[in-house]
């Protein structure tokens, strides 16, 4: 099959291409519960400039020179090409999207729900993904697709979406309608959370981005109050909070003085999203007694979580903006990323 | 003042008028937080028209003759009239909505938000109400109301409001976006509820009910199907469900076979929210035991929800229909209800 | 293989013999996870009587003549004799208890680790089960034992015990050391409550039984106050809780009167588990709506929660008491069982 | 009546004596729910140190001169000296403890059962405390006391085992068994935490230490697993959990580089809640995304909370090593406090 196939990695990003069209060896069903996805659609994410920087490395390839060459795409959909022996309720045909993990569904944290948590590989990142033709998974990472949704279209509610989906969820499980939340950085998946937040919950959502076209797409998606990050952001939401600042403070940025002015506009007994990355998170031990703040991370989603997701997009409650590219097309698709040129998100299309 | 008075019982609810309106001592402050409200509004609930028959005297008047002449009305708002010396936060003239259960804050009960689980007063039931020009409350009681809701059209959110919101407020927290809610009987409370329900989670709702207005109403307050109560409910339900039943059926009706049915469309694991009152829950323990459902009763609410109710219907993210009678006609209004001719709910304004 | 057969139903439980000692086929490997364990001990259940009685047909045997003959035995554990090609983390010779429900793992409810709520088989109800030498099940379905428990000695925890632990697991995770949390029934069941509720929460335990010796023993399980149940066991629960009724009250009876009994010494806004079950609950729904309680249903429980529970029992934090029969002796445990004079649980051993 | 008073910060904590006894006005009602308590005894606490040393002077002091002189002492029971004349349920002669931050309960934290994030005064930092005969508190900070337990012994409860306990139950409602729980620091509120967490979680439980001695106590108070903090505490917590991290590490000290190693030593999707405070918490976003920690906050307890506790101790769950000093020698057990030199808990008795 056709791949765009990663051989270097590049951190300074300024090679001229990164992948490499070529042809490879066809994936193989070889365990009886194993799937192979043609794909209709793979995400591009910034995940994958990640990789190509070599910031992945100490975690996918601590040795440096393991993994490559690697076919990237973790975040990905298409229709099922070939299933194990032993594979239930799916057929060949069947349009999918691709829970990333791949686990065994036995060990303690699958049993409790939480899969992102099990042992397992993440195609894309440590064994090879969706910038293909086709996909090897297996039959419990899919989630069939109803006819309202596309793969091209859903792919990169794969892990951006449903990352967007697990940190808004856990925030609208605990907002009363009384209450707000703070959404900081609009774009990607932040467009996502907004959404997620207005239909799973009640609270007032402020959002912060340093982008007045971001800001006019967030109160499209349900924002409430929309403050320019100036300077004086967390002024201004204290300002819309009482003083108190705000029950929940959702961070996809994490970078660039965010954490701090993220956790300074937290409300006493509220919590901080961490989702994206990028800087330190440094904050004295005697603010969090006097104040009694929760820091929370947040990694991926669950199959469950996914499921949960699509149900939301099937009914129009969650809308994401793509921008297709041939799969040719992959270096361009990764500069034009790179050079925050993709409003959305960017996927490939084979 | 002037108040309308409940002198007799009439169980059989035949008697031509059943309040008397006369001139009563105005309520007095005596105690520090003591609060006197002038009444803008006081809802008329069916438990005023149980109150009549008798339904709560064992309860409220286990004498049977210690309670009457009782001024009813438990469903108030209005305006501050007179503070006692050390009510803080209020003043003449203020605008307020009045939490129904007067307690004095310090049991275990109220120390855990559970207001209405402590000892105390519950005015309109057990002690003077607000079918009067003036109220007695304590200032625990009130809370502000914004300048976008005015007392004679909140009133009824104080008790038929919130036992709605309460119960709608306990299963959207635990419904996900593939799941589904069952709201039976849209009425006066049922209405609310499926409003509370879109507002504070995304599962889709069903709507059953006797009425075709009713199914209307719902269709316009966010129901997502519709179910004609024609005898084939449980199975209408079920073929919504892929065959399971709904996560969540909240129960607005109580009888008639209600609880039954209610029970039965109610998914494996699912909980089944007991708000209509009336006839008795017979349920064998060994299909609680091989479904594992959950039986959910429901009592008013707390003052902190009374607080996030006023917030969605700040935002008008809930609306309550209301018709006003003058204090004058307030036997005009128990008939009205009685004979099924309210839409919405009916308002005492002196 | 030997196995004791059940060829007929016997809804009064007079035939002299249940179940036949004979030879029947080994069981075999036909899908790449499964599992072949060498029985080490087979509970004799309750639930054994009600198959034989017939009152699972409805269930199990629609027909009335698919089911039978049947190998009863729900509550394994034992030894691996053989395994799938595709089994992990396993090999034969390894000691282990067997989680009943067998499910494939990915539906919804196993995906949110409720995998009792699963589509699959329950062998010893619907297929074959343990009362024999060898069972047929699954690579998800096992848990290794610790050196410190043995398969004869455990078996019991695979339904009885887990059945138990989930119950009070869901009680203790909402009693506070100032509640009370009652148990109804100390015998084979309720005598593993007690000991979860005293592990896993710091709740005053009041124990109700009939049985002075029953009593005895919960006192030594952990029980901080025993009521004789002698038909004034609501006033002796409400005394004990200064007239309000106990916040959990678990009921391991489920007949007799135990159920209205149960929820009159529920506590306002308190819950009442069904756990035991024969007759029907009856409750009017205005007392739901008075006192807030809930009633709720438990079902076996998940296998991260037979894995939590043998932790408790591999630190000695809840112990089991087992009388061992051999396989040749199931009717006499099962006449022992249905004559009352099993303390603990009865286990064949082959 | 005679008081120790604080007139002069002492930032280098050099000073031969920091408080001085004196007479002082007596305390005086002037609310109708004011409460005065005969001070039975006061708990020493290194609050008291930092209040001293003028910590506390940015949150209590700002203008650096309008707070002093101060009578120090927030830990405080006693017996009811006068009672306001709204004051109900407590009458002259009653063994109290009392809750430290006095508020009014009607604001939406106290309704939420918040009560330390309300608004108020917390008597012995910004206002006048116990080191002295009398106290002037409200009536809803009163718990009465059970005949078991005397002021003298349980004082310290009201700040420092609060926060333990506290701190201790959040983690205990997350614990199951198979899991564990990581105390750091094993001294005066670690010991409270310890017995808490075995009381209400069946988790294993494994304390780090630099002292053998506490790491002795911590043994008695339920400890499963004791690690010497000599460098390798990371590591041997790892080699007790199976590499994986606890999934809960409560962290009592919060200085001298325990914040990175008590995050480290948390499992993935596990919580490290900060108690103690000193020091920094710096963490990469990026490893708060990948492991998905929680990092919570805590600050002291509810009313509802010193009730539970209180059950706690009365039931023997829970027991405290107090020293008592005479009021007059509130020097000497400061100084004994800042040399190191207490075990347990100070306590000064009038
Ligand atoms: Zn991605
Ligand atoms: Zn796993
Ligand atoms: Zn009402
Ligand atoms: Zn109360
Ligand atoms: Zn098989
Ligand atoms: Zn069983
Ligand atoms: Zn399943
Ligand atoms: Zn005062
Ligand atoms: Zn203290
Ligand atoms: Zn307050």
């Amino acid at each position: 099959m056709k791949a765009q196939v990663l051989h270097h990695y590049d951190p300074a990003l300024t090679a001229p291409t990164w992948v490499t069209m070529q042809d490879v060896a066809d994936p193989k069903i070889h365990k009886s519960t194993d799937v192979i996805v043609r794909i209709g659609g793979a995400g591009v994410c910034r995940t994958d400039l990640h990789i190509i920087e070599g910031i992945w490395r100490p975690h996918t390839d601590p040795t440096g020179s393991a993994l490559l060459p690697l076919i990237m795409g973790h975040e990905n959909a298409g229709w099922i090409e070939e299933i194990g022996p032993e594979v239930e309720g799916f057929k060949k045909g069947d349009p999918v999207i691709v829970h990333p993990k791949v686990t065994g569904g036995t060990c303690i944290a699958c049993r409790r729900g939480h899969d992102m948590h099990g042992d397992g590989k993440f195609p894309g990142l440590d064994s090879h993904g969706g910038y293909a033709e086709y996909l090897h998974t297996a039959s419990r990472n899919l989630i069939a697709l109803p006819k309202t949704l596309a793969p091209k279209d859903v792919a990169p509610y794969a892990d951006a979406g449903l990352t967007a989906y697990r940190a808004a969820k856990k925030a609208a499980q605990q907002l009363l309608p009384d209450q707000s939340a703070v959404v900081i950085g609009a774009g990607g998946l932040g467009h996502i959370g907004i959404q997620v937040l207005r239909a799973m919950c009640a609270a007032r959502i402020i959002v912060v981005d340093i982008s007045d076209k971001a800001l006019e797409l967030a109160a499209m998606g349900g924002a409430d109050h929309l403050v320019k990050a100036d300077g004086g952001e967390v002024e201004a939401v204290k300002a819309l909070t009482g003083g108190k600042g705000a029950e929940a403070v959702l961070d996809f940025v994490g970078e660039k003085g965010t954490t701090k002015k993220g956790i300074d506009m937290t409300r006493s007994a509220g919590s901080y999203y961490v989702i994206g990355y990028g800087e330190d998170i440094q904050v004295p031990t005697v603010d969090m007694v006097i104040t009694e703040k929760n820091i929370i991370g947040n990694l991926v989603g669950t199959w469950a979580e996914l499921t949960e997701l699509m149900a939301l997009a099937d009914r129009g409650l969650v809308e994401l903006h793509t921008k297709h590219y041939a799969l040719a097309d992959a270096n361009q698709a990764l500069k034009d990323l790179h050079n925050g040129l993709i409003k959305g998100r960017a996927v490939l299309v084979p």
